[in-house]
């Protein structure tokens, strides 16, 4: 099979690095470019960046020279394809440009996720929503296109939604999210404000909670997406933790479900990436634990198979009986926030644009 | 004033440590004794406790003989008023001979929590159900009395509820909790454990919060007290904070109001303790912040004036409207869990009693 | 007595707020200008501090509006005397301006340290060292002076080294340091940096160790110092503490001595700052303690009575003697970083320039 | 090749889990048997185990019955060899029978460590001390035979210093340790102990260090080990740290070094492990890294190639010439307490009893 040519924007920050390092063992892929602010510009890959991950960026991309943000350098190239985990406010032109000169954009950026031609993907959630594609393509006059994924914060939250929507009906999502330290960009939390404490306020993160769920759970209706009809209310929390993203879930079904039901249903989930055995692509999607007090952070977020795909499934403990709320279940749910929230989801949604044959 | 003689049970764990620290400077009473289990019997008291606090235990009480839990101890030291710190298995027992002894026991113990004659009390919302001391003492044919205080977690919450509850009226509260590792005792969490982690469960906490919302939130009918009828659900957490439970409401309430009015009831609250100005109770119970991301843990755990009633008060940030529930409000609450929601709220049972008559 | 007025540069930085919090409480001082960067430039204190030390500024400090770096600001509001948590870039040239204008400055800076007329002072250390005041107002033609302190990790270490010093002698020391996340400022340590690890390097400090620790146990010849004739080598790291640099120390001495000769050596120090009665200083500059596990930052990092000194006083723990060196002592120094080792000491530095007279 | 069939004893604690997780990708061995305390006699491993590692332990041990401490176990299931990570007030006589009773004990444990005929061993610095076995054996009359290895703090050091030792001759060591929880057990370090603080004091840590370094640098003599001469001195602290003890070393050379020449000396290390190619040996045992803010705990615990040997390789970073010491280098050495340090140089001194033909 071809390998495509891939370009990673923002390729040093938080997300970024997850993107060289999931991208580096990729069967399809190869990382050619990557660019970063001014700041990097001109110098190599890893002497600029402060590789949290392990003791070294992978080999091949260490030694790649940081690129500015530049459409000739894609030509020089030959890219096929872009990566970007842009900041927001440099993302929104930058993309728009690449998709216009012909480059299909996978984005982690919010920047166009409310635009109503572009699909916010999880691909075993919304695959439809790939339409989106041929409409904004037609709409905007642009060879390439951009398709983002929702927040990190959101697509855990989603994943565990969507059986339960399909199989119980849901009137209404109440969660309170306890997100790790990486989601916020390696200088994002500072050391001081975080030890011993609780930070209970993430800009921008509960409105985009509250709104990406009704697109995602939406349908495409042939020239956008109908969103889906539920109440979601959200409050977001920091806490001292690196990777994972937990989240306390009291769900109102439609209509009545025992717990063991809906594990039932989690368990069993599987959809189109799974059937296309996508290489980033879980078996299992979604995993329920037995344990009472998982999941947990540290020791779950890895979760996934085969190993291409670790970080990449949701997984889902505690699922209660909720003595408040009508039809009510009570759940926590975790996710790898810059695996399946993030870089890895891009790359899942890379993939299904190519078994879809948006890319070629 | 005459000065009160108190011997506290269980005063090497954490939170008979926070007893030790807050009775230090307390002007009406004198720890003239300390109790703690055998392992502990005979030795100085700075010798066996592991001070967590600062440097070192209070030089009066540090220098202390840990005594056995045996009522003649009391005697021997003329004890007016016990206080109970007692792991729940112990306080069963001890608390119920002490009590039958004529000693009054003011205690942090769930034990005798879901007795029906037995006071659960948060003296800024219940200070009626003392009147059940009089039920129990004629039940039991006791001479002292038992008198308890909610779980550190529920404290926090229903000091916020309480004047919602009578302002607008509560159908309904979805709370997660992210509480201090205090709360577990001293060797309850191991760093292994936390250590870049969240553990999403609690034992038996859930439903602690669950009923005793009820019972606070409940009225004295003469003869025991009429749970309120409203919903309560809860999720709850460990995080990695010392000191401070943070808890993420979402209510339900009867008659919809704007987030400026719940704060406006909120920080006009007080009530009977603030009347009678029991030494720690905090001049105002709940101070709501304005801040964002307020409150936060490290920051706001020791809200409280004056300098005896640190660590009394109630902090209530982010007072939003909620988007899912039918006149729904969200909001942060924070307290300290071992001194409102445990040992400062145990002193501030006793001064109300004491202030009531029911010890002389 | 009269009150200075005094101005804080630098004033929203991790030390310049010790600066605030710390004057706040003082006899001497009051706070009339604070002074920060363009970006806090002309909005309350309390809009543009990240307050990191409770729930908020002291009330009438937090109510002063940042003023540019301008002495005319000095002026107009007839300051006595500045304190200054400036950056070292900003500092040199600002603090000689000021210095020129007739402004006593206390530093917390290093750019001046390494003048030969500049005293760097820790006042039970080197109280004699003020005499370099005179040397540098007629070297420069200053009416004003500088008068600086040393570095932080410096501070606590040669506090503990000079009864030793006076004592046996010491011909090498050899330290590890693990210092506090707040030397490093608010934002100095990222939260993905330090969580789950240590970082063993901190620019600059080695040689800052190495060098001041000899300036500061020197003497006064009558024209500059004469630098004390001794080893020291230091590795410093950065561990996930909030406050208090731990410091492991190696001592090679010129006599024998038990360690129960040094612990009563340190234990009974007292010098000029004590003798003098110094609002700052603590009536035991140095404590023993017993423990065997101690001192512990958390727990310790406070030391110092009175009240006001509290942060001031140096703990030493574990001294034993040392297997593998000649005459060797081996011990751990815990000091309050941003109280003894930064704004604590420039405080303590203008209480000792007044007692001696050189501020008026 | 015969995969041999093993039995670890102390499979629950924290090294227990890594001996299970190391041998289960271990080409010549077979985990038959796990044994732990009474406490989980009879249970599945799973289910007794708090697994800290990652969401589960691998498969094919998770579903075993944990056994007692009996050598009639052994014998049901045909064992080949015993690697013990018992705790040591267990381990001395429990080892002693199973060595009498022909077993190759690979001990973790410190009770047999001073004994004058028990090897410890770390294959890179000390093969030649598995002769020790023949003398054990002929002065016990025992069939089988106990091998140990150094304290974990130790085991990181001494790598380090071998090279070093052969090259330029060591005459005096001063060491500051920062060690991992890990080292502790699970249960070891209580959160509220750690949080936010260092804790100076790790009870009997020092001495072994002091003591293990002679004996692993001296001379197998034919009848027992002359031990090295040089002096040691250690200082031991836990931080905040999960896996991966590191250490601030300060050196005194016999022959003048520069730190090029220091580094280039370690950086060639390899020894009779990798010219057997043993399969946990890694490829270089020791890493120097040029980064200068490294070795970090989080980062660079895991070094070692190939995969098998991940966590086998010592980290060195920092190689400065040191101002204050006669031919003196200071350095940072970073080990994985719980691999190098512990389960995985027990399997490494298996393979190279194997190797040697002391295991048939």
């Amino acid at each position: 099979m071809k390998k495509y040519k891939v370009c990673v924007c923002g390729a040093t920050g938080s997300v970024g690095q997850r993107f060289i390092q999931l991208l580096s063992k990729h069967p399809w892929f190869d990382v050619e470019v990557v660019m970063a602010s001014e700041r990097s510009e001109g110098k190599k890959y890893e002497d600029v960046v402060s590789w949290f991950i392990s003791d070294k960026p992978p080999e091949d991309v260490a030694e790649l020279t940081v690129e500015p943000l530049d459409i000739n350098v894609l030509k020089k190239y030959d890219v096929d394809l872009v990566f970007s985990a842009l900041p927001s406010a440099v993302a929104g032109s930058f993309e728009e440009e690449l998709a216009k000169a012909g480059y299909p954009v996978a984005s982690n950026a919010s920047a166009h996720r409310k635009d109503p031609d572009v699909p916010v993907m999880i691909p075993e959630v919304n695959a439809d929503h790939m339409q989106l594609i041929e409409v904004q393509k037609k709409n905007r006059k642009w060879d390439g296109f951009i398709v983002t994924e929702p927040n990190c914060t959101t697509t855990g939250m989603v994943m565990a939604l969507k059986p339960i929507y399909d199989s119980f009906g849901i009137k209404r999502v109440i969660v309170t999210t306890m997100q790790a330290l990486s989601g916020a960009g390696y200088r994002g939390v500072p050391s001081m404000a975080i030890i011993d404490n609780v930070i209970p306020y993430i800009k921008g993160e509960e409105e985009k909670v509250e709104n990406e769920t009704l697109k995602l759970l939406g349908k495409f209706n042939g020239n956008g997406i109908t969103y889906a009809d539920l109440k979601v209310t959200a409050s977001c929390n920091r806490v001292f933790v690196l990777d994972g993203h937990l989240e306390s879930m009291f769900i109102e079904m439609e209509r009545s479900a025992e717990p063991e039901e809906v594990a039932e249903v989690l368990s069993n989930f599987k959809a189109e990436p799974q059937e296309l055995n996508l290489p980033m692509a879980p078996k299992n999607p979604i995993i329920v634990l037995e344990g009472e007090d998982r999941p947990q952070p540290r020791l779950d977020r890895w979760a996934g198979e085969p190993e291409l795909a670790r970080g990449m499934a949701v997984s889902v403990g505690r699922i209660r009986k909720d003595p408040a709320l009508e039809n009510g279940i009570k759940m926590m749910v975790l996710s790898h926030n810059t695996v399946r929230g993030a870089a890895g989801e891009s790359i899942l949604n890379a993939e299904l644009a190519i078994a879809q044959k948006y890319i070629s």
